[in-house]
């Protein structure tokens, strides 16, 4: 099966934001499946949203459009397919009745514009948008349908078979719970494939080729029997992606996350879509432990990550970003013999934050962590990227040096991910 | 003129790497007056690559694509390019140096496959890499070419005047430096286009549809005279991009930015890249005054979004994220009679904190937050969403009360963006 993506924005051909939808839905299709063909990205105007489609369905089975949807003027994504389609537009007072709900709950009044959220193309399945106005589309095009858009590259599969084409708001919040819960039913029962099974085992603190070079001999006969794999790194991180298709399918996958597991064991972190700050999260509950955090060049990050997890509370007590010296020594009783002998970014200092976040806060764990993120700041014996790492338990204070030589963004990143993968390990054992 | 645009690779088709060349090249050609009309993203097999070239040709004057240049197996852009384009590969000495050169400075042998790296289609200009071995590529696509490759929709546009193909290597690192150093001289030089201008407003605390309502028919005059408008929602902001082409486009673009101005004064933090953490510490800079931080439900994103700008060490002293209500007391503070008379989830509690931080850093501005990020913990009379920030300076403490109804992330990022939006006001005071 043939899948193509557009998305569509003029924001996106300005560069004014970066387009994440291709990403995330070309990971969940690829999890269904379904390994998108295509990916294209148009401005929002009419025509080239209409000339996209067009050649959209002409090559591909499923085609899925992101953005305009909402009730602006440069919203007309809707009004442009249907126009293509020659389809009309139909209103649906369930989608009025959604409308008038949301802007009652937020205690607002309904805004101008929205009236044209609550107009279906004739022959649509809509999707009511938990999270915002405007709702999801869903809609089959017949091969005569298709012929009357005088389609294609002139090859048969042109007008061959249904195609399938949905429509998706472009806000990524109201996006993505839309696909989870409302389009992944329509594309199992729709467009199942053959039998299709996809696992991905998350690691951490090894590189890619030594990653495949531990796994790869190891899976041989796996993938003599029809086991796929993939491996994706990205910085602090490398995924081993597991596919089959087929009878047996799910067999084969589980077999083959039995032997990665047997080999590469305490640096998988999680599997599938599972962040390391969950899994951080679920074992400090499980084992009814706590946190604190002490936070100078990570600068808050690793706090953020932790509380993005719903349920936090229950582990994180909280932290300090002890960005200046004094802070360091008022809040978290660095000693300032401590800061003139080593310096702020030392394993002493890492140590001291450690303990003394543990003690203010009266937590099991403590993780601190200083470094120099650049792009100033570095010396030829602490050059940029230069990181320690503490661990504060019941065990002690241990200290860990990293390089992480990134850019300010990706050394931040880098450096969370590492201390979350500590705590992870720590807190498992 | 037309730019489309080309990425290349399976892994982008899979969704396990996020494609950011595209919103980095895009933004570099706007500010160049070239609006790319396409974006095209396929696996790097050489049949859709060939296939996305040759449709390109047919619509656009420039095609850039990334990708596929290296030494290895998978990298076959160059190879199936020149084949399209029936162009034999030329042995390039200058290359052939370079990659010498690269390796021996870093005291390594050449590895084997870097000899594809010196060939160069017939005719092509090709670019050294700064930063690794493999050029960059340019070269001009006759109208006798492009009709040979049987381009096109039947439109005459397809074999109008010579076209231009760039290819560019796919490692961020390598393929920024050489866009900017070697490829924008190549573009003023060759494609010089009428001129275009672009500015975009960002503003915070007013929805999408009511900026709408606010500005268009103020800006109504100025669109009959060419002026484009484009909103773009993100939660919590919108921005207001005004663009305008030929002659007088500037002074079109200027007139448009002073109506919405006037209009929207007070919430426009930025202008066009400018970030509101950005703005935030540049205020504080130039007004040399520092920030202290007190997070409860935002769980350090502030800390997080401040620290993301370089040089942020100057004003920001540090932050405590008090989830816990121990940790409000003892690193902040809040007296005990406060959380029992109105929970910590209140203007008075909120107050104590910006209070606290504002005393415990030494800080002139104190910006504290408490709230409910959900899922779990809301109440009839404190609803998951239930946000107090308060502001503590030289003039005393100040709290306001928000009701952010969203998701968990998307509550953080939206009562954060609300924090700095207030605190610039502060700041720029």
């Amino acid at each position: 099966m043939n899948v193509e993506l557009i998305t569509t924005g003029s924001e996106l051909m300005l560069g004014r934001v970066l387009n994440t939808h291709q990403q995330w839905l070309c990971r969940r299709l690829a999890d269904l499946g379904h390994v998108v063909t295509r990916q294209v990205a148009v401005a929002d105007t009419g025509d080239e949203i209409q000339q996209a489609v067009r050649e959209a369905l002409g090559r591909a089975d499923l085609v899925i459009t992101t953005g305009g949807l909402g009730p602006t003027t440069d919203d007309i994504t809707r009004e442009r397919i249907a126009e293509l389609l020659g389809r009309k537009l139909v209103f649906q007072p369930d989608i009025r009745v959604h409308i008038e709900n949301f802007f009652a709950q937020k205690g607002r009044s309904l805004p101008a514009g929205t009236s044209v959220e609550t107009m279906v193309p004739e022959g649509a399945l809509f999707f009511l948008n938990a999270m915002g106005t405007a709702p999801g589309l869903a809609m089959q095009v017949s091969p005569a349908e298709c012929e009357q858009l005088q389609l294609g590259n002139g090859k048969a599969r042109a007008a061959q078979g249904v195609k399938w084409l949905i429509l998706l708001p472009g806000p990524p919040r109201e996006l993505r719970p839309m696909f989870d819960r409302q389009i992944v039913p329509l594309l199992k029962r729709e467009l199942a494939d053959e039998l299709f099974a996809c696992h991905t085992l998350r690691t951490s603190g090894i590189g890619e080729s030594r990653v495949q070079e531990f796994v790869a001999a190891p899976l041989q006969p796996l993938v003599e029997r029809g086991l796929g794999i993939g491996y994706c790194a990205r910085p602090g991180e490398v995924d081993v992606r597991l596919t089959a298709s087929g009878a047996g399918a799910d067999q084969r996958v589980r077999d083959g996350l039995a032997v990665v597991q047997k080999i590469l064991g305490a640096n998988i972190y999680g599997l599938d879509d599972e962040e390391i700050e969950e899994v951080v999260v679920r074992l400090l509950t499980a084992r009814k432990k706590t946190l604190a955090l002490a936070e100078s060049c990570t600068g808050g990050n690793l706090a953020h990550r932790i509380t993005n997890v719903a349920g936090a509370s229950e582990i994180f007590l909280g932290g300090v970003v002890s960005y200046s010296n004094a802070a360091k020594q008022n809040l978290l009783g660095v000693r300032a013999a401590t800061l003139a002998a080593h310096g702020a970014v030392s394993a002493e200092v890492a140590g001291e934050m450690a303990q003394g976040a543990r003690n203010q806060f009266g937590a099991d764990f403590a993780l601190a962590v200083t470094g120099i993120a650049g792009p100033g700041g570095g010396t030829p014996e602490k050059p940029v990227g230069t990181v320690f790492i503490a661990l504060a338990s019941a065990s002690g204070v241990t200290a860990k040096k990293f390089l992480n030589v990134w850019d300010r963004a990706t050394f931040k990143q880098v450096t969370t991910m590492q201390a979350l993968e500590w705590l992870r390990q720590a807190a498992s054992a």
